[in-house]
């Protein structure tokens, strides 16, 4: 029989086949062919396709040019504009505001085909990095309510382009999903005096049967309440409510075990199309009690239907029980 | 600019483009191509490929035989069991309960290549007669709490099977988007003592900037708060919180409405794979005044990408005005 789990976090349900989860090799995943380097604008020699950079790490070389190992610039068709004012609106029972907000590319790696999965240690630090400046720097602009940063792999994911990238977005209000994500773990603490997913941490490292790598800082795991096959959580073992307050020594163990769970997934489901999101509070500047940042990796290996899209309710075919279990030895 | 928009249901936000929207023909659907009828679970004359059925409408044949036009049978592969107790059980943080329920298919035409965009009145109308039997018939079982009825249309949006067939799912528990729904009309019932959905209506009505078609009991609009391109809404002008106490002078306007819904984004869009959902109110047996049932269309003309998953924010490439004026006159 299936199970039902319900999400301490945001109260959300799954149906979860506990007896009899689909194996790796029988998702059907139809890949479409690589286009290949030609054209690309986030290549080396390319860099004028792009708009004017906003910051690269490099040694050598002029803004704009060869010789960087990251690269951030605007996203070139954004879904928000960086000017103007927000003139916030009422409309009978509807409101609106202007499209005001960043959105920009942060290319993770010069080399069009060494996907984040198959980078040293060195290199999935600086991604880090990157992700962290530019989301100090944009908490800067007090039109800015929150900053979401995600990666698109795959087309099936959503990435329109190959070479490896990932986007930062600041928007001037904060989502829906994080306002409840917080308000139920608010709820929680009043109730408990404890952070929820603290909670879930320390029952999870107990259980072991979840987990499927860590180091000093991080823990991954599938969740107990996997909304998606092979969905994975990577989450600090110290409380901490905001990620742009990342001290300095777990930047590289984060670059190094994120780089770890996206290359077991590419290992065990041949490469499989994934978004990544980082989950943190809204910007305010205080390290908040309730709330505790962290990545969530959700592989593309089904179809979203119309239950649930209905519903909010998810059908997960492999218990994540079986995805530790498949994952914790792949090398 | 794009345009951010609030929905005053659910307090969801979209960033839609209004100024220059995708058109039609720009959207890259890959189709799948189709297999016909060869071995078709669902076609007449092989019955006894399904499990027997529920209940079918037909003038002759005895069950399990040809002679129908809607036949309704369990799923075969049910994402919940009918047989058992719910066990609710804690573990630490989490809950846990069997997955109870009811998983059935509604087979919407004995025509496999006779899709609901392109039938009769007849058959729209029957369609609906079926939806609402196994609604009110389900509602009868004291474990169930909510009753979802869904089409996945499409290999793109969750149809393993091509012949026309819609989904009823029942669950023991009532799915976190419905609370949302429910909590957040009724905080506005709270404020305003009017439902935010006959507000809504009205609004609509009197804008007509993104009605797509109208009759005596039902209005198609594209919502304001559109999350997806193509998005539309039918809902019953009449206020009613619960879709299985439609009243039978309304069963064939809402098969024609829909059937109408459904041909329009089928002509303009070439055939665009689809998700419908009824959303109404849990099972209780009243009606409600702060919550409006109704059925949401969601074409499947775009990605939903790391930024939708992480914020429950979603970008819309084309204005709600446009898929009006798109659709209006579309026969």
């Amino acid at each position: 029989m299936s199970q039902l789990r319900k999400d301490p976090i945001t109260g959300r349900w799954i149906i979860v086949n506990t007896e009899k989860s689909t194996p790796p090799n029988e998702f059907n995943l139809e890949k479409p062919k690589k286009k290949g380097a030609k054209n690309c604008p986030f290549c080396p020699e390319n860099e004028k396709m792009t708009p004017p950079e906003i910051i690269a790490h490099r040694r050598i070389g002029a803004a704009n040019s060869p010789g960087w190992w990251i690269r951030v610039v605007p996203n070139k068709y954004p879904a928000l504009m960086l000017e103007g004012e927000l003139n916030k609106e009422g409309i009978g029972v509807f409101d609106k505001m202007n499209g005001i907000g960043a959105h920009e590319v942060i290319i993770d790696s010069p080399d069009h085909c060494k996907e984040l999965s198959d980078v040293d240690d060195k290199q999935a630090e600086e991604v880090i990095w990157a992700y962290l400046g530019r989301s100090i720097d944009l908490r800067r602009d007090p039109r800015f309510k929150y900053i979401l940063i995600f990666r698109n792999y795959g087309k099936a994911a959503g990435a329109s382009l190959e070479h490896p990238h990932s986007q930062i977005i600041a928007l001037p209000i904060v989502p829906k999903r994080v306002n409840e994500e917080i308000k139920s773990a608010g709820k929680y603490y009043e109730y408990k005096e404890r952070c929820v997913f603290c909670d879930l941490i320390r029952q999870e490292l107990d259980d072991k049967e979840r987990i499927v790598c860590e180091n000093k800082y991080f823990v991954c795991f599938a969740p107990f309440v996997s909304r998606f096959p092979y969905e994975l959580w990577i989450i600090p073992k110290k409380h901490s409510s905001d990620f742009s307050h990342l001290e300095k020594e777990s930047v590289r163990p984060l670059g190094v075990i994120l780089r770890d769970a996206l290359h077991k997934l590419k290992k065990l489901l041949n490469d499989p199309p994934y978004n990544y999101i980082i989950h943190t509070s809204p910007i305010n500047g205080h390290e908040r009690e309730d709330y505790h940042w962290h990545i969530e990796i959700i592989p593309k290996l089904v179809t979203v239907a119309g239950f649930e899209w209905g519903s909010g309710f998810y059908i997960n075919p492999v218990a994540p029980e079986e995805v530790s279990k498949n994952l914790i030895n792949v090398k």
